[in-house]
Protein backbone atom coordinates (compact mmCIF):
# COMPACT_ATOMS: atom_id res chain seq x y z
CA UNK A 1 0.00 0.00 0.00
CA UNK A 2 1.40 3.09 -1.40
CA UNK A 3 1.42 6.27 1.32
CA UNK A 4 -0.56 9.52 0.42
CA UNK A 5 3.04 11.01 0.02
CA UNK A 6 4.71 8.32 -1.97
CA UNK A 7 1.99 8.95 -4.62
CA UNK A 8 3.03 10.02 -8.09
CA UNK A 9 0.98 12.61 -10.51
CA UNK A 10 0.49 11.56 -14.05
CA UNK A 11 0.72 15.08 -16.40
CA UNK A 12 -2.57 15.32 -16.76
CA UNK A 13 -3.37 14.88 -12.94
CA UNK A 14 -0.56 17.71 -12.83
CA UNK A 15 -2.61 19.87 -14.90
CA UNK A 16 -6.03 19.28 -13.58
CA UNK A 17 -4.70 19.76 -9.90
CA UNK A 18 -2.91 23.17 -10.62
CA UNK A 19 -6.49 24.08 -12.55
CA UNK A 20 -8.17 22.82 -9.30
CA UNK A 21 -5.76 24.43 -7.13
CA UNK A 22 -5.65 27.78 -8.60
CA UNK A 23 -9.58 27.91 -9.01
CA UNK A 24 -9.96 27.29 -4.99
CA UNK A 25 -7.47 30.32 -3.90
CA UNK A 26 -9.39 32.75 -6.83
CA UNK A 27 -12.25 31.86 -4.81
CA UNK A 28 -11.25 32.09 -1.48
CA UNK A 29 -9.14 35.56 -2.20
CA UNK A 30 -12.33 36.67 -4.15
CA UNK A 31 -14.65 35.84 -1.07
CA UNK A 32 -11.85 37.48 1.44
CA UNK A 33 -11.65 40.61 -0.36
CA UNK A 34 -15.28 40.86 -0.47
CA UNK A 35 -15.60 40.26 3.10
CA UNK A 36 -13.13 42.74 3.87
CA UNK A 37 -14.68 45.49 1.95
CA UNK A 38 -18.07 44.71 4.03
CA UNK A 39 -16.46 44.57 7.66
CA UNK A 40 -14.25 47.65 6.30
CA UNK A 41 -17.11 50.00 5.24
CA UNK A 42 -19.28 49.12 8.70
CA UNK A 43 -16.04 50.25 10.79
CA UNK A 44 -17.59 52.78 13.74
CA UNK A 45 -15.02 52.50 16.20
CA UNK A 46 -11.37 51.59 17.09
CA UNK A 47 -12.21 48.55 18.47
CA UNK A 48 -14.04 47.33 15.09
CA UNK A 49 -10.45 48.25 13.05
CA UNK A 50 -8.77 45.70 15.79
CA UNK A 51 -10.86 43.17 15.54
CA UNK A 52 -10.59 43.78 11.66
CA UNK A 53 -6.50 43.60 11.81
CA UNK A 54 -7.31 40.36 14.00
CA UNK A 55 -9.31 38.75 11.40
CA UNK A 56 -6.81 39.75 8.26
CA UNK A 57 -3.72 38.45 10.73
CA UNK A 58 -5.85 35.11 11.25
CA UNK A 59 -6.52 34.78 7.34
CA UNK A 60 -2.89 35.80 6.12
CA UNK A 61 -1.88 33.12 8.06
CA UNK A 62 -4.15 30.37 7.24
CA UNK A 63 -3.90 31.02 3.17
CA UNK A 64 -0.18 31.14 3.86
CA UNK A 65 -0.29 27.99 5.08
CA UNK A 66 -3.10 26.36 3.42
CA UNK A 67 -1.92 27.11 -0.60
CA UNK A 68 0.92 24.35 -0.52
CA UNK A 69 1.36 23.35 -4.18
CA UNK A 70 3.96 20.22 -3.23
CA UNK A 71 2.86 16.82 -4.85
CA UNK A 72 3.63 15.09 -1.41
CA UNK A 73 0.90 17.37 0.45
CA UNK A 74 -1.79 17.92 -2.22
CA UNK A 75 -4.39 15.45 -1.50
CA UNK A 76 -4.56 16.83 2.52
CA UNK A 77 -4.56 20.14 0.62
CA UNK A 78 -7.64 19.26 -1.75
CA UNK A 79 -9.46 17.54 1.13
CA UNK A 80 -9.35 20.66 3.28
CA UNK A 81 -10.33 22.62 0.12
CA UNK A 82 -13.28 20.18 -0.87
CA UNK A 83 -13.96 19.98 3.08
CA UNK A 84 -14.47 23.96 3.12
CA UNK A 85 -16.28 24.28 0.38
CA UNK A 86 -13.58 25.94 -2.13
CA UNK A 87 -13.71 23.05 -4.44
CA UNK A 88 -16.01 20.51 -5.54
CA UNK A 89 -15.09 16.82 -6.19
CA UNK A 90 -15.98 16.88 -9.36
CA UNK A 91 -13.76 19.74 -10.26
CA UNK A 92 -10.79 17.10 -10.07
CA UNK A 93 -12.53 14.79 -12.10
CA UNK A 94 -9.29 13.50 -14.24
CA UNK A 95 -7.26 12.02 -11.14
CA UNK A 96 -6.76 8.48 -10.65
CA UNK A 97 -9.85 6.77 -8.48
CA UNK A 98 -7.47 6.43 -5.09
CA UNK A 99 -6.77 10.01 -4.88
CA UNK A 100 -9.89 10.73 -5.42
CA UNK A 101 -11.15 8.14 -2.97
CA UNK A 102 -8.52 9.27 -0.38
CA UNK A 103 -9.75 13.02 -0.74
CA UNK A 104 -13.64 12.38 -0.52
CA UNK A 105 -12.97 10.50 2.75
CA UNK A 106 -10.40 12.85 4.14
CA UNK A 107 -12.67 16.00 3.32
CA UNK A 108 -15.66 14.20 5.82
CA UNK A 109 -13.23 13.72 8.23
CA UNK B 1 15.97 72.59 37.65
CA UNK B 2 13.21 69.74 37.84
CA UNK B 3 13.42 66.97 35.18
CA UNK B 4 10.53 66.39 33.28
CA UNK B 5 9.34 63.63 35.01
CA UNK B 6 9.23 65.43 38.61
CA UNK B 7 7.09 67.69 36.88
CA UNK B 8 3.73 68.05 39.21
CA UNK B 9 0.17 68.86 37.51
CA UNK B 10 -1.78 70.52 39.86
CA UNK B 11 -5.64 69.81 39.15
CA UNK B 12 -6.71 72.25 36.81
CA UNK B 13 -3.52 71.32 35.10
CA UNK B 14 -4.64 67.34 34.89
CA UNK B 15 -8.54 68.83 33.40
CA UNK B 16 -6.56 70.63 30.93
CA UNK B 17 -4.47 67.63 30.17
CA UNK B 18 -6.73 64.84 29.92
CA UNK B 19 -9.17 66.83 27.53
CA UNK B 20 -6.41 67.71 25.04
CA UNK B 21 -5.00 64.50 25.36
CA UNK B 22 -8.61 62.94 24.73
CA UNK B 23 -9.23 65.46 21.38
CA UNK B 24 -6.00 64.20 20.32
CA UNK B 25 -6.87 60.74 20.63
CA UNK B 26 -10.28 61.17 18.72
CA UNK B 27 -8.97 63.35 16.14
CA UNK B 28 -6.10 60.31 15.43
CA UNK B 29 -8.61 57.71 15.85
CA UNK B 30 -10.91 59.24 13.99
CA UNK B 31 -8.24 60.07 10.71
CA UNK B 32 -7.08 56.59 11.23
CA UNK B 33 -11.12 55.02 10.42
CA UNK B 34 -11.29 57.18 7.36
CA UNK B 35 -8.06 56.45 6.00
CA UNK B 36 -8.83 52.93 6.48
CA UNK B 37 -12.06 52.61 4.89
CA UNK B 38 -10.61 54.70 1.45
CA UNK B 39 -7.96 52.00 1.71
CA UNK B 40 -10.30 48.94 1.93
CA UNK B 41 -12.47 50.49 -0.51
CA UNK B 42 -9.45 50.28 -2.82
CA UNK B 43 -8.29 46.93 -2.45
CA UNK B 44 -8.28 45.30 -5.63
CA UNK B 45 -6.14 41.94 -4.54
CA UNK B 46 -4.53 39.74 -2.30
CA UNK B 47 -1.85 42.18 -2.01
CA UNK B 48 -3.33 45.18 -1.14
CA UNK B 49 -5.79 43.49 1.24
CA UNK B 50 -2.09 42.89 3.17
CA UNK B 51 -0.78 46.31 2.50
CA UNK B 52 -3.70 47.08 4.25
CA UNK B 53 -3.09 44.10 7.51
CA UNK B 54 0.80 45.51 7.71
CA UNK B 55 -1.05 49.33 8.04
CA UNK B 56 -2.75 48.34 10.80
CA UNK B 57 -0.38 46.61 12.28
CA UNK B 58 2.16 49.66 12.40
CA UNK B 59 -1.08 51.65 13.48
CA UNK B 60 -2.17 50.00 16.22
CA UNK B 61 1.34 49.40 17.44
CA UNK B 62 2.01 53.04 17.19
CA UNK B 63 -1.12 54.49 18.77
CA UNK B 64 -1.42 51.48 21.41
CA UNK B 65 2.11 53.17 22.57
CA UNK B 66 2.00 57.07 22.02
CA UNK B 67 -0.81 57.13 24.09
CA UNK B 68 0.24 56.59 27.17
CA UNK B 69 -1.61 59.00 30.07
CA UNK B 70 0.83 59.01 32.71
CA UNK B 71 2.02 62.44 34.27
CA UNK B 72 6.02 61.16 34.15
CA UNK B 73 5.48 61.25 30.48
CA UNK B 74 2.98 63.48 29.45
CA UNK B 75 5.25 66.46 28.32
CA UNK B 76 6.93 64.30 25.28
CA UNK B 77 3.38 62.82 24.91
CA UNK B 78 1.71 66.49 24.37
CA UNK B 79 5.51 67.25 22.39
CA UNK B 80 5.14 64.38 19.94
CA UNK B 81 1.03 65.24 19.38
CA UNK B 82 1.82 68.89 18.50
CA UNK B 83 4.38 67.95 15.90
CA UNK B 84 2.10 65.42 14.56
CA UNK B 85 -0.88 68.21 14.52
CA UNK B 86 -3.16 65.80 16.50
CA UNK B 87 -2.93 69.00 18.84
CA UNK B 88 -1.95 72.52 18.98
CA UNK B 89 -0.44 74.69 21.52
CA UNK B 90 -2.96 76.79 22.26
CA UNK B 91 -5.20 73.86 23.45
CA UNK B 92 -3.06 73.54 25.82
CA UNK B 93 -3.09 77.24 27.25
CA UNK B 94 -3.70 77.15 31.01
CA UNK B 95 -0.88 74.82 31.60
CA UNK B 96 2.71 76.16 33.26
CA UNK B 97 4.49 78.15 31.23
CA UNK B 98 7.73 75.78 31.73
CA UNK B 99 5.09 73.04 30.90
CA UNK B 100 4.30 74.75 27.54
CA UNK B 101 7.71 76.10 26.69
CA UNK B 102 9.67 72.24 27.10
CA UNK B 103 6.43 71.12 24.45
CA UNK B 104 6.98 73.90 22.05
CA UNK B 105 10.93 73.41 21.76
CA UNK B 106 10.32 69.61 21.97
CA UNK B 107 7.93 69.63 19.59
CA UNK B 108 10.20 71.53 16.96
CA UNK B 109 13.10 68.81 17.13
Amino acid sequence: MMSVSDVTWSQSEQAIARKAFDMAYEREIEALLQQVQQRAGAIAQLDDLWQLHDFLSTQRHEIDGKYDYRYSVLIFVFARLIKEGWLQVDELEGLDTEKLTKMKLMSRM
